[in-house]
């Protein structure tokens, strides 16, 4: 009961101090997510209200069934790009239809969670490497803020891509709007100076540092305020100030999705790479952050959480949600202790819902597209894109094709090649495996590469280490390999293989096994096997092979050394320790 | 140059005793393959020359570009069946758009396999595992004989899957010609007793082996002689049976396959298939025959090879073929010394498309049928199926499925999903690896899972094996593992991780080791590696993780307990070597 229901593990030690502390956690956040939540919901084309939905529902959801407790779920800046795309390939923007799919994404995503949660398959996300999702981030924030742009300037220019955004903005910047531009770029400096000093300046007139961190989390919200009231004072919505316009006011009715069958296959696929993204996301903020405090969480009731979120975020209006790394962070930095922290955001949300809304009809849209700027672009992470290229270039390949791709071609398409690829990159890897030639480290019975260490062999005997599970894609080279080794060296008369690396054999490894076993008898080689583990030997033991085998398996190698060649073994072995690594 | 014309090499050697026993092997296939081409050509749904020449230029490219010494090419029922099910999506029988696709994927084929020969990508075949491969041929065995009954009963049943094959029959059943289903009996019988029982016959009644075994390798070209004679003699043909009918006599001409691009697109994955399943069975044929005279082939340019005779196929106006495994068995047994047998065989089949095409047509097809069956047949390997399931369930589900799929959906529903499904067991299984806690063997430095081997441990030192390349499907597994491990067992001071299965590690597993490491070290824990693999330690020297390591690295893992339990670990070596393994 309490694995499906985390809440009834913290509800039920609740006391007063830690409802102080989750109810300042829940007013910091609220202040981040009024302007947030209407500038994401504008990025996924939606209307502003969409957004506020968005943040009470998926709240009070994930409090009752998450296992993280200073995760902050609602709309995040990625996940509503990716709302935008695939939406925008099935209904023009500003439609009921539009509406319809965005909410209809939301359910059919959360359903899937919901389902992956239920059947424990949480590991499906671990297929999305950490360089693809670096990536991704990285490049989806770059298209967000470019895509921003045309907002700031108040131009129109539709895209989902970088090419098509650049060139809207270059053909329409005769059109701009320089009104909207003062007003745009006043909150863009504004919040950035906010960002980047105004901490230090605060905490220089001698500011609390507490209350000095408020301060810079309501920047926003004073950016919000500024500009709305500069465009009422002076009417510049009569000027061609885009201006998010009449919000209904009052709480959103729960209704059901469009159900129309063309449209839910039409989303399979993008709700699917939505659940895939905003899961890994809210898994691994979830999981630092828990980190911090000592305390764990269940990827799989994760899922569940995040699923019931999102089916309650689309069955009440909004789109779909999911856990942000940023006010994750401004949470657990202001004290949340629980879960309940986001319940009381959620109240402040509905309650903003219900009275703040005629304030904000005059809020222009360049302030809110500011917000989003300043927001994505702690998401590029380029020391990032540095270290994995210094490290690893299979890596950094499947990194930079995911970038280019979501870049050029969409988030879609990003998303989906840096998996494959990073798939088909490990396939090729473990196609070719390392093999080693093996010999005795002196003065111990440790055997290590010919090529990287000083070590003893014995002309007879052929020692190799294959640095791979043998399975299919690697059965025939194995077969090249040895019998290739035999070949060359007439002197060997017996093989052993050090399967200590060999994590699993399948049948077509078993029948190359076979097959070696049986050229090698031919050619008067006999074969052996040494430190064979566990679930190998188990699965060795329901074939023929061992039967077969012209040679014996051994315990560990040197026991087969001692065995094939025993005074080079023990003479090697009474030798005294020293350096032996080539350079 | 001899890379790429392995003719060279065994031309300038040439001698008289070879060419001698060239010709009788190329005389014993020509005469097996008269029949087939025939009747594979009418399995693809094509006229029956067409199976004629695609015997003659794909067998001179071969002979010059091929490096096994017995490989015979041709028409082969598998790739033959595909053709057919490929073909009869774009196409109706009989037509010329229908032939011409057929000479089209021929040719389209060809390209594929002589790219991939080029560019040396011949590792790609290895992703068909044993299992995959073996089921599928299994099941187009029994989906190739099921379609040839209507023949021998004299109905038309047409369809590519058991359940159409099957309902075709039975709803037409009614409709059976007794003429046809006599001639096709007979033959069938026929066959099926030479095959079975012919040799010995002929052995009791004194008849040299070698002979007795070119009769039974001519009894196909009997049962076609004797029902020509009895189709023709009785006037069958004006009753119902079917006849191959007039064959244009004379060499095809070379022609350009229809150069249609929309063509080319619908094509190009049934293609690809048909390359990879006839480069597979090319491949494992030619090596087993050459492992037998201790010969070398080599992978990659077989696939030149294939690729320039299913180039010339079907430039020649031939359909795409690959090495058979019965009639290069045969030539192999027939004492084929080098490919001129193959280039032999391809004059013997041109003289009999210049003077035998007469003769044949009266040939009623429900005895080509017979022939199909009972060549196919040989072909359903039981016994493979059951060693599968015995040893192994996750490739027992992949050839399942590939069984399965390929007989009720069609053929390249068929392989395709096995290629995937064993791909996703590996990944799978590879995003949970195996961990075992390890303890060092009683009179040895050598140090064994705790569960399998009774051996020796230490409270604060944890010890652990993972079993498994560290990358990213189970990256997050690891951190969940160790952190739970220490959670568990407060009295742990040093976690040691035993690397020499470690085959990889990438970027995403990196991040997670060191986030590992900061935990445990915020938990009071040391983290330590041991045998370290050459390929895994230049990773991690292009990475901070060692810099950060709040352990050490050591050679061994003995030297890791001689650090941090130095009595417990000489204690342990000093004890008698005795049998340890648990039950």
């Amino acid at each position: 009961m309490r694995r499906y229901f985390p809440i009834l593990e913290w509800l039920a030690v609740y006391d007063k101090p830690t409802f102080g502390a989750d109810l300042l956690a829940a007013l910091i956040v609220t202040i981040m997510l009024i302007p947030q939540s209407l500038a994401y919901a504008l990025l996924a084309g939606l209307p502003a209200e969409v957004g506020l939905y968005a943040s009470i529902a998926p709240l009070l959801l994930y409090a009752v069934f998450g296992t993280s407790r200073t995760l902050a779920v609602g709309p995040v800046a990625v996940v509503s790009l990716m709302t935008a795309a695939a939406v925008g390939q099935i209904a023009a923007q500003g439609t009921a239809e539009y509406l319809g799919a965005a909410i209809a994404m939301a359910v059919l995503s959360g359903l899937m969670l919901l389902g992956m949660g239920l059947l424990r398959l949480g590991f499906i996300a671990n297929f999305l490497s950490h360089p693809v999702i670096s990536g991704f981030i990285s490049a989806s924030a770059v298209l967000i803020a470019v895509g921003q742009l045309p907002g700031i300037l108040g131009i129109a220019a539709p895209g989902h891509t970088l090419v098509a955004v650049v060139t809207g903005i270059l053909s329409g910047i005769s059109g701009l709007n320089p009104f909207t531009l003062l007003l745009g770029g006043f909150a863009l400096g504004f919040l950035w100076w906010a960002r980047t000093r105004l901490k230090a300046v605060l905490l220089r007139a001698g500011v609390r540092p507490g209350l000095a961190t408020v301060i810079v989390r309501a920047a926003p919200v004073l950016a919000v305020a500024l500009t709305t009231l500069a465009t009422w004072g002076f009417g510049l919505a009569a000027h061609g100030v885009a201006v998010v316009g009449d919000i209904p006011t009052g709480l959103p009715m729960p209704a059901l999705p469009p159900l129309d069958p063309a449209l839910w296959q039409a989303i399979l696929l993008p709700a699917a790479l939505i659940s895939l993204v905003g899961y890994v996301e809210t898994v691994s903020v979830a999981q630092t952050l828990a980190a911090k405090r000592r305390q764990r969480i269940d990827p799989d009731q994760e899922l569940v959480a995040l699923g019931a979120a999102n089916i309650g975020a689309g069955l009440s209006g909004g789109f779909p949600v999911t856990g942000g790394f940023a006010r994750s962070v401004v949470n657990f930095d202001a004290g949340a202790q629980t879960p309940a922290a986001g319940a009381f955001t959620a109240l402040a949300m509905a309650l903003a819902t219900l009275f703040l809304t005629p304030l904000l009809s005059h809020l222009p849209k360049a302030t809110l597209a500011a917000t989003i700027i300043v927001a994505v672009l702690g998401l590029v992470d380029l020391a990032a894109i540095r270290r994995v290229w210094a490290s690893n270039r299979a890596d950094f390949a499947a990194m930079a094709v995911t970038i280019l791709l979501t870049l050029l071609v969409g988030v879609e398409a990003g998303i989906a090649a840096g998996v494959a690829l990073s798939i088909l990159l490990h396939l090729y890897r473990t196609s070719q495996p390392h093999v080693a030639v093996i010999g005795q480290v002196q003065g111990t019975e440790h055997f290590r590469n010919v090529r990287r260490h000083t070590v003893t062999t014995v002309p007879d005997v052929l020692a190799l280490r294959i640095d791979e599970a043998l399975y299919f894609p690697n059965a025939r080279f194995l077969e090249d390999t040895l019998l290739g080794a035999i070949a060359e060296d007439k002197a060997i008369r017996h093989v052993v293989l050090n399967c200590v690396a060999v994590n699993d054999i399948d049948s077509s490894a078993v029948e190359s096994l076979e097959a070696i076993n049986t050229r090698l008898h031919d050619a008067g080689v006999q074969l052996h096997l040494a430190e064979v583990k566990g679930p190998v030997m188990d699965r060795l033991l329901r074939t023929h092979l061992l039967h077969d085998l012209t040679g014996t398996v051994y315990l560990t190698m040197y026991d087969a050394m001692l065995a094939l060649a025993p005074k080079a073994a023990r003479d090697c072995r009474a030798l005294p320790r020293c350096e032996t690594a080539k350079p």
